[in-house]
């Protein structure tokens, strides 16, 4: 089965958007066994956007495209697609209903204009895909052989819609499908864990290893192709045990929805530890990564942005001896920091962030993206030392990553201990 | 003129990289005043880069594209390009000698290999351009009135050769250029900003008005063709004055690069101002997001996470009575973290959100996505109730957002008293 993939927007051809979209609809076809030969992006124009669904339609099985769904005249995806492959609109009561009650509940007082009604049509042959995170359906469209599906162009919307309703969707028309499994690595660089696998990934036919780098973190997708999940996963077992034994304790989870974030809360659930940050340079983002976790209240009471000296003084007692010997950008400083937020917070851990993100305030002996991370485990401290080098948000999102790694560190140390 | 982009490699098409090559050079060549139309991906194959090459050229004036150039066999854009324009290619000795040198210098020790000569190919109709930052030329191929400029993938050696020698070839092939300002609006729903400027976008010409919405913000980009700065202004000025007048401190920045934080620790600052957060279901990422601002520290010193109703009652205040009575996530208990945020930093301005971010938590009375923003400015307190709908990390973002608009909202008020 072949799918190509068809980007609608203006921005895109203006260059004003980096398509993500078209990566992240690519990678899941990929994983659904299902070959991609062409991606094209076609502004909001009638004549060319028709052109090249009818290019593609003639040499795909199935067409995605992302954008042009919304409620004003630039949005026409729906009816150009429609057009071309001879399907009539009808309005969908459903759909309709929808729209009231987004406007209803999040749009207080707003008008429902006229333009808001046309998300309501629907292909006569095809079906919608609700929305629930905008107010613009997905599209089914089915013409004998032919599947065009049709997504909303922002990120958030086409990727939970793609994820939860396209994806069983597109599992059912392929028979011989992929299988795969994750296995996350935290605080290995991406050259050094594809130097260690190097043998493997040149030996490779089924199953297949392909890493995938994001900020601190491997990412290792085994997959093999196979006719049944049992076939599939006896395929990619020793390819997993043999990365396990590799790796060992730098694997921090093989849930493939599990975030590094997920994994330390949940360490600290079953220690019944509670945790409390005090940040300068992340100015709560630690916290607030803690805190994308469901449930995150049973592990965090409070937490606190010590931006200024004295707040670092006040609220978490820092000693003033210390800022003024060795700096707020140092290992005292940073340690006091942990120890004090645990204390202060009457938690068993603390940990804590200190540093100069840029992009002014660095000096000969205390660089831009110099940053130290402590953490303190029922009263034992650990403070590390990093020079990042990156743009002011950067060195930031840099310094969250290895305080998460920081802890999951001493939180593995502790239950050695034990 | 028109140009097409083509972007060829396997990895984009199996989603292993997103494709930010296309977005470079679709800004780039907007910049120039060229119109794209298409871009297109296409994996190393020869029919199918043929058939794309083949198409374009049908269809556009220039196509440019990006990867394929290199050394090994999977790299045959240059060979199917000039086979598809009827080009020859003979050996350029100023690339093969440029060839030797880089690997003196760079690659020493290593045998410069068979297959690295046929990157000192160039076609007979055309020229090569010299990498600066790798063995493979670019090349620019020249048949009637046809152009194709053939660029390696490597992002840095792609944007290099493009800044510095494509731009300037192109620029002469083309007089007019395309100038842009760009309007940036908070807290007016796109298509509410959309339906006010219809007849502006219905009628234009040059310039031309293109709205791109992100989270809880429009932007307004408003575009002239023409052959020099002041002519492009001349042209922008009514429209933007136009705008300016339709939606008025709803446009929070016309400055390019300026975000919705910059603007408002700005904000902050002329007014001498400081300010602290109180946060449960965002966590610590307002603040964070605050402290995105370099020297942000002029208006902010802590903040408090206070997840706990505890924390709440500790850290900033909060009565008991009123939490009991109303719950956490109430107005009457966003009001009061606000106000308590303030004092307790010693700050003139506190903001606060209390919500239930979900998945879990919900109740009918109070259901998930559910938040209170609150915004204490010198004791004069105002709260805002949103219902948003989507993940969990979704309704955070949003309240993030739409803390900074009532942040904003306040500010401005405040000046008006003055």
């Amino acid at each position: 089965m072949v799918a190509e993939i068809i980007c609608v927007g203006t921005e895109l051809l203006m260059g004003n958007t980096v398509n993500t979209n078209a990566a992240f609809l690519a990678r899941g076809l990929a994983d659904l066994g299902i070959s991609v030969y062409y991606q094209t992006v076609v502004g909001d124009n009638v004549s060319r956007l028709t052109d090249a669904v009818h290019t593609a339609l003639d040499r795909s099985d199935i067409i995605i495209t992302s954008g042009g769904l919304g409620p004003t005249e630039d949005d026409l995806t729906k009816e150009t697609v429609c057009a071309a492959m001879g399907i009539e609109l009808i309005e969908d009561p459903h759909t309709r209903q929808r729209i009231e009650e987004f406007f209803k509940r999040f749009r207080k007082g707003r008008i429902v204009t006229d333009n808001n009604w046309k998300q309501a049509m629907i292909p006569k042959e095809g079906f919608a895909i609700d929305n629930d995170n905008g107010t613009a359906p997905g599209i089914v469209c089915e013409k004998g052989e032919k599947r065009a599906i049709l997504l909303p162009g922002p990120p958030h919307e086409l990727k939970a819609m793609f994820t939860d309703k396209v994806v069983p969707y597109l599992a059912k028309l392929q028979p011989d499908r992929l299988y795969s499994r994750m296995i996350k690595i935290a605080g290995v660089g991406e050259s050094n864990v594809e130097t260690r696998i190097l043998d493997l990934i040149d030996n490779q036919t089924n199953p297949t290893i392909a890493p995938y780098a994001k900020m601190g973190e491997v990412h290792l997708r085994i997959t093999a192709k196979a006719s049944s999940e049992e076939e599939g996963m006896a395929l990619i077992e020793p390819v997993a045990a043999e990365l396990r034994k590799r790796f060992g304790k730098a694997i921090f989870t093989e849930e493939e929805s599990e975030t590094l974030e997920d994994v330390v809360i949940g360490m600290l659930r079953e220690r019944g530890f509670s945790i409390a940050t005090a940040e300068s340079c992340t100015g709560g983002l630690i916290s607030g990564r803690l805190i994308n976790v469901p449930g995150a209240s049973d592990v965090l009471n409070e937490s606190y942005v010590t931006y200024s000296n004295e707040a670092k003084e006040r609220l978490v007692g820092v000693s003033h001896e210390t800022l003024l010997a060795h700096g707020a950008v140092s290992e005292e400083t940073a340690a006091e920091m942990a120890k004090g937020a645990a204390l202060a917070a009457n938690a068993e851990v603390g940990l804590s962030a200190t540093g100069i993100a840029g992009p002014g305030g660095g000096r000969p002996d205390k660089p831009v993206g110099l940053v130290y991370i402590g953490c303190s485990v029922k009263g034992k401290t650990e403070v590390r030392r990093f020079e990042f080098r990156g743009s002011r948000e950067n060195n930031r999102s840099h310094t969250v990553q290895c305080a998460l790694i920081l802890l999951r560190d001493m939180l593995l140390f502790t239950v050695d201990c034990i």
